[in-house]
């Protein structure tokens, strides 16, 4: 009876500790991820060409990379050349391995001739409210 | 045999219905959420006060609202009196929702005197890619 209980026991004890890994392995950011803004602006003859590559890059960076938590493309009402992302990594091994995906590749050199202007901004995560976690 | 066949088919189907409403209903955007930034220059006399104050709004929103879904504070490197915001909320009448809380009036309010410049920008979502769903 006494082994049973243990049994019993130990098996509540190993489910609740298969939860609490499977919480704290979710997709949450780490205490301090990379954040960065990008500001670009799209030549207007190519912009169909060029959210169409920006689509699948982003869609690619998600689905693949661990450590690609969000990239939000989002463009300025009345001015739907002008883009603004919003970049979420989860450390900064993860940025540098971005950069060196096939998919991050082939976006940078196609867009290269479409993007008329681009500003990056570095930026310190202050507090990272959401529903998502 | 028929009617056990039947009643099997029948139990996986209403499984897979309650799978889909169940994800259907999570804390996913709708199609088309608003999205907003905010970039803001802040009084640096005022700045320790005013992230206070902003930190109480963005935890009240986020826990209190059901319609704000993220609100993203940053500052730019090196600039640490310079805020940008990417604010997303469910539809427009929970953003005009928002605007009229205690929490989000208190802040504005008691904010005031400490904002030096306030810029916002209107957008429409192109892609919203996130781990976090």
């Amino acid at each position: 009876m006494k082994a049973k209980q243990a049994l019993i026991l130990g098996t509540a004890f190993g489910a609740l500790c298969a939860l609490a890994a499977s919480r704290s392995s979710y997709a949450e950011p780490k205490k301090d991820p990379i954040v960065r803004l990008a500001e670009l602006e799209i030549d207007p003859a190519h912009l169909y060409e060029y959210k169409a590559l920006l689509k699948e890059e982003i869609e690619a960076s998600i689905r693949i990379e661990p450590g690609v938590l969000t990239l939000y493309a989002v463009t300025v009402k009345e001015h739907p050349n002008q883009i603004r992302l919003f970049e979420m990594y989860r450390d900064q091994a993860s940025y540098q391995a971005h950069l060196k995906t096939p998919h991050f590749l082939k976006y940078k050199t196609q867009t290269q001739q479409m993007v008329k202007s681009l500003t990056l901004i570095e930026t310190d995560p202050f507090l990272l409210g959401s529903k998502f976690k």
